[in-house]
């Protein structure tokens, strides 16, 4: 068994190599002058079963070429199995047609990845489950929540609290996590009475006095989750938290997150968070040894 | 018959749907907040005969993942013919293994635009034409050999001046270029004695007197070709021209093109140059009649 790192998130794979306990493969994966990129790989592989992981978070064409060209070098350097671990899986959100001529993304990465020779994939918390589908080979779906209960669960959460979906999409998995706490579930309800005019956010079920704890799979720009909060506030909820899986954080998120309602926001290192998005308010936990055990 | 461009070179897409008599199609292709690259086709392609035009030029693997994703979605709206124009055709020069546990990027980009779903591929001065048996669909493989000595005949070239080759990789293209000419070939042999020792330039062929025209399929850090240069000079060439199908021009190439020995560079547009490259020097002629003929 042989564990490669790309460039996405080396920290992530070195907590998975430790958790598994074997080094990590000796590869060079950098630039040619004109950004073209080169790779290396500096060790026998011939025969092994070997693990690669990178997410295809931003720069997710450079994330995602990277992994592509690893796999060829490794297939055409006869190894064994080539299992690629993509703790974050980018364009996950272009997984249908939500208007004509669309393209699906999500499935072109899939068909990639497959035409290249990958033999098994591992993933984390899918934006849609039917993802899995889109592959003919084994997807090995870990899923987030537990390692996010745990934490809150040390921190004193339970059946006194409110698990919230910050919108009706993600219903699942807030019931998931409040299995964990033994708690009650409230959704909250966006709906635009016209094109134009402002979202009223409703609350399904009673956060009044109650600790609120949101939960989803990716926040981006964090606009629903902000606001979500807000509205929670608004409802009387004494104070709310947030987590989610993925922290894709891009444009705003992290103005509007330092001024939002939010008192903490976990998240896991899926996603490498370079240090001006490593605020305070921001605490992170490791998939590396939930990864490295089902590897 | 319809046109769409990409964003890697818009100005040579409107020059060829501009010889071949039709409006470029209408699409938007941008980015969402994270990176990932959005793209909206704007009008009905049902059963209709589709031309992308696309270089993947840098920044790479953006604008290969713009041309997937493009024809992804074009297929998915019932496109009839997928002809993908491809002027500059990155990761060529990644076309087989120099050594072992090297990846062959350009096999990987000609799998994966068969998989999905190109029917037909326009290519221009490949660095190898054996790049077009990595296809098992139609490639025409069209040249700037042509358009170049047009260029140069019109400036009074001819059977008094040398076309030199810049490595003994690059001969069958010079006597393509001197057959136009009509004129006599010289070849720059490059030879290094000993690891760690400068190479040794020794000119095959006769240039003292005589004005030089080196020719390349592309000039990127342009070392060689600077060097060659000097060398010619060295030689007793009394001037020395330059000309390459595809300007890749990355890192140091303006700063050592400004400096060196050579007189005039022409370049085609199938790489588009950006306000800093557009120097005196370099003089560009548009590929943009001759592929839009093509197709
Ligand atoms: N990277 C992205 N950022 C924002 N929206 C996206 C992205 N990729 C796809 N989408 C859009 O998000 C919608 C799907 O999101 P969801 O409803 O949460 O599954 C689709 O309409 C997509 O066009
Ligand atoms: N983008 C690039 N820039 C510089 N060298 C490259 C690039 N891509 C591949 N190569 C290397 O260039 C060599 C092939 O170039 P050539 O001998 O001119 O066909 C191989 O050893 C490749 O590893």
């Amino acid at each position: 068994l042989k564990i490669f790192a790309l460039n996405s998130n080396r920290p992530l794979a070195e907590k998975i190599a430790e958790t598994v306990g074997v080094p990590l493969g000796k590869t060079s994966v950098d630039r040619f002058s004109d950004g073209e990129i080169r790779i290396n790989i500096d060790e026998s592989i011939r025969g092994d079963n070997i693990f690669i992981i990178q997410s295809t978070s931003a720069p997710v064409n450079d994330n995602l070429m990277e992994l592509l060209i690893m796999v060829d070098a490794l297939r055409r350097a006869s190894a064994g199995m080539i299992n690629v671990v993509i703790p974050y899986y980018g364009y996950a959100r272009q997984d249908r047609k939500a208007r004509s001529r669309e393209p699906i993304t999500a499935k072109l990465v899939a068909n990639m990845l497959q035409t290249d020779g990958v033999d098994r994939v591992v993933a984390l918390d899918l934006h849609a489950a039917q993802i899995q589908g889109f592959f003919d080979i084994p997807v090995d779906h870990l899923m987030g929540a537990p390692l996010l209960a745990d934490h809150f669960i040390k921190q004193g959460f339970g059946s006194d609290d409110v698990v919230v979906s910050p919108d009706h999409g993600g219903v699942s998995r807030a019931r998931a996590l409040a299995e964990f706490l033994k708690a009650p579930i409230a959704i909250i309800d966006k709906r635009r009475p016209r094109a134009n005019v402002a979202e009223i956010m409703n609350i399904i079920g009673d956060v009044k006095g109650k600790r609120c704890l949101m939960i989803d799979d990716m926040i981006d720009t964090a606009g629903t989750i902000t606001l979500g909060a807000q509205a929670l506030m608004d409802a009387g909820a004494t104070e709310v938290y947030a987590c989610c899986t993925h922290p894709v954080l891009s444009g705003p998120a992290i103005e509007r997150i330092k001024k939002s309602a939010i008192k903490q926001l976990v998240v896991t290192d899926t996603i490498q968070l370079p240090k001006e998005k490593q605020i305070d308010k921001i605490e992170q936990v490791s998939v590396g040894p939930l990864i490295g055990d089902a590897i």
